[in-house]
């Protein structure tokens, strides 16, 4: 599979009719051929429009059907690996390691969604049969499932190259879901994006599936606004900044038919450790922090940026300070994936760094183009009094909050926005405070922690990853895991049906013996 | 339970500190006693802090207690019936047997979501054990359930003073889902909330909840606005215009922290009568479709306002028309809910037959106070030509478009928004036909109904009462059914909890023995 500089529209690999631009290497900052040409907003269009078409033949799949497709793109991934990973190294700077990892998850969040789609789960059936006896009024046969939105429009982050972009989880519990996708590649790697794509592309040729499953365009805000415009897209996945998404959002709420966005934004994520914790693992507490902290040069939404620490003892304090100042001060730093987003990280250190409250603790020894973790301290009173302290820095620096008792940690969390992460360190003898705190963490984030680091998120059947405004735009819902593919279903009656008329899944004979509510009660 | 013109705010009846106001009787114009004064800002503010009070404790309620807790107002509605019923007929002129069907619709809505939180589906619960010899990462312990979102403000609708006000199905749903409700009456029948409301809060102090679990506020558009702005405010149900939906819409995305709002708005239903059921039945239909469109001075959401009839045999087409015609025509009509339904129904009929491309059919022969119904019929071609004639007019009036083959059905209906229900009349030898149609109806309703009309919305598991904007702001969604308390839910993942932190229903004893799948595997 060659990098040709191409979008994907229409089941066709061409140069959109918009502006040049290259990939860049994010290490060195030297330009990575071959040129791309952005998509025009006229390859939106075009691009929007084959995806209508499709969507009512995609969408009638049989699970089956669709689950083996899933597993195509699935081995697509894994044979361009060769491909994919040196690509995405260039154009990242992450290392090779982390990006097989990466790569081996988001051909593995293909695989899972296809069990999913055999499990069957995910179409909520229920059937009511027909009361002709009931009084006063027979009651008609009722029958639910859920139904695709239709085709998707899905913005890959900056951060994960792979597993958060053109075949990432949007992508997957989208296409699992029976909607059609067009993915909008991400500046920052377009030739991974492309050969992401072309993976996906095949896996429609293989299948006999219509040109307009899938689309790959290229192109900034304006392309972006498109795609969000176009009559024919029902909803949107987003992972990125909170400007950018919230610009997303108001786009599709303006449209003549406003459309759900699933933006996952910003997160501070906001990790306390309590008392006989701190006593009990202090050092212990610090290295594993310092290391989710410098993770992956802290490019992570699920980054440990907060720590609230109850120092009842101050001996137990520092000896958790030390451990995790030593950790961050000896690391060396990593290459940012844009020269903005490294940008962005000293400003918003520089910032920390010179707040009047803040002091800092440690500083990594990184050399350019390798940015220096860094550990800042300040107290539980300045915390309360500058919202700017509650606000993420994206990259690897954590903000240690001094707190006197867990009434500091109230206040503070209370009056924290959504969050996707909350994380408790703690002991047996900890319970009480942490059965305190549970309902405040539930009510600020989708997923709770006890005794890890927010960083891994696992592709499971219980994992949330998402969390109240503004960790993303809609609460109820997650990006990661099974449950992702909620996002892009509804729910749809049918009364009264003939068998011949009922889609097959709602049929008596259950071929494909997936789950039910008869009456309420579950059946298979 | 007498009426005293009082908001239940804090547990307590009291006058609200806004302007003064009286219940009228629907039919006559008169002023019923008593008088009440609405809510002010500052009264709203104070439910909504009681509201946040009480979340935290009503969520925590396990699910029987929650289901005990929604049987008692169960109990409490029915006790009250002989004060309830004629209230609500003087209030809205709709005749005994039906608001005592609606009562027992109301209760029954209550009684259905006990069991449906004894039966757990509605809480997810998902996990996905440790994996501690994973390589290269082991994986920690994963559980997730669904909780609330917090509390809610319901918006009750003028045409159901029951089953979509203060005690209907967003009230239950969310009380259900463990949400305090803050319900706003509609100012069409204030008497008949208080009696509602008074109901709900006898069950919150039987059951010693906190005050703040419910409460009930008179108002206008200002009070509106202040509920949803209220920080404490999680979510809102409404049922109502498309204006009101919209701009409670408005206002809830422009909170910093912007909420979800699922507004029923409108619908104008779409009715497709087939041929073969044309030509075996037309005479039948038509009569069917009289009486739905008539039903309640069709002042019903789902109210079928307009039907494509394909007439290939025009003496078909005669048979049916005359019969509609004859029962409409032949109609007593009856009094509307409000001066102001009334007016916007008599304009909407004009406009209908003033129309140049719309014949009038036949006009009921109506006296004052009552409304009459009215049939028109207009041309495949119009429809297309003039969105207005897209458009619902609420009451008892359907519009005929006479097409000539499926293509102008299929036109037609790809230009019309979202609808709640889409209907088909249909025999076995229109089975192709309806096959063709399937995917577009699915595309534009959220129910689908064969050889039936739209009027009449079963409380049961299959039952969807929602659908593409406009008919609702969020088409993920149903108003009506055990499905709705999906709605107030969000989904929190605990990871790696200790047994003792964990909420009960996560616990591996499974004390209420709620379903769960486990590894994706469904158990229970």
């Amino acid at each position: 599979m060659a990098i040709e500089g191409v979008n994907l529209i229409g089941g066709e690999a061409r140069q959109g009719k918009g502006p040049e631009f290259s990939g860049v290497a994010a290490a060195s900052g030297e330009t990575l051929a071959p040129v791309y040409r952005e998509a025009c907003p006229g390859d939106v269009a075009e691009a929007a429009r084959h995806a209508g078409e499709a969507s009512p033949v995609f969408a009638a799949l049989s699970p089956e059907a669709r689950a083996s497709f899933l597993e195509t793109v699935a081995d697509r991934l894994e044979a361009a690996r060769a491909e994919i990973v040196p690509r995405a190294m260039a154009e990242s700077a992450l290392p090779e390691a982390r990006l097989n990892g990466e790569l081996g998850r988001t051909i593995g969040q293909f695989r899972l969604f296809a069990e999913e789609l055999r499990n069957g789960e995910c179409f909520s059936i229920r059937i009511d049969p027909a009361l002709p006896d009931r009084a006063p009024l027979p009651r008609p046969d009722m029958r639910l499932r859920k139904i695709p939105l239709g085709p998707v429009a899905v913005f890959g982050a900056s951060n994960f190259p792979l597993a958060f972009s053109v075949a990432g989880g949007d992508t997957a519990s989208a296409l699992a879901a029976g909607c059609p996708v067009i993915a909008k590649a991400h500046p920052a790697h377009p030739g991974t994006s492309e050969l992401a794509g072309k993976a996906i592309n095949e896996a429609v040729r293989v299948h006999d599936l219509p040109a307009g499953t899938f689309a790959l365009v290229h192109g900034g805000v304006e392309i972006g606004t498109s795609l969000v415009s176009a009559p024919e897209i029902k909803a949107v996945g987003f992972t990125g900044s909170q400007a950018g998404g919230l610009a997303l959002a108001e786009v599709a709420a303006a449209r003549p038919d406003p459309i759900p966005v699933y933006a996952e934004m910003s997160s501070i994520n906001p990790v306390v450790i309590l008392p006989a914790a701190l006593s009990a693992r202090g050092g212990e507490i610090g290295e594993g922090l310092a290391a989710s902290t410098t993770l992956g040069a802290g490019q992570f939404c699920t980054n440990p940026g907060l720590v609230f620490v109850i120092d009842e003892a101050e001996a137990d304090y520092l000896a958790f300070r030390d451990a995790v100042a030593a950790a961050i001060g000896g690391n060396e730093g990593a290459a940012m994936l844009t020269a903005g987003i490294a940008s962005a990280y000293q400003d918003g250190v520089a910032a920390l760094a010179g707040h009047p409250d803040v002091k800092e603790l440690a500083r990594g020894a990184a050399v350019n183009p390798c940015q220096p973790a860094a550990l800042m301290e300040t107290t539980a009173a300045a915390f309360r009094n500058d919202i700017a302290l509650h606000r993420e820095v994206f990259g690897a620096v954590s903000l240690i909050v001094r707190c006197s008792g867990l009434a500091d940690v109230f206040t503070a969390l209370a009056a924290m926005e959504g969050q996707l992460t909350a994380t408790l360190q703690m002991e047996d003898t900890d319970m009480e405070a942490a059965r305190d705190l549970l309902p405040l963490l539930e009510r600020k984030a989708g997923r709770i922690l006890v005794n890890g680091f927010p960083t891994g998120v696992e592709v499971c059947h219980a994992m949330v990853h998402g969390g109240p405004y503004p960790a993303t735009t809609d609460a109820r819902t997650t990006s990661v895991g099974t449950l992702a593919i909620d996002r892009f279903l509804r729910p749809v009656c049918y009364q009264n049906f003939p068998e011949g008329l009922l889609p097959e899944m709602l049929r008596d004979a259950n071929p494909d013996a997936l789950p039910r509510r008869v009456d309420g009660k579950r059946e298979g």
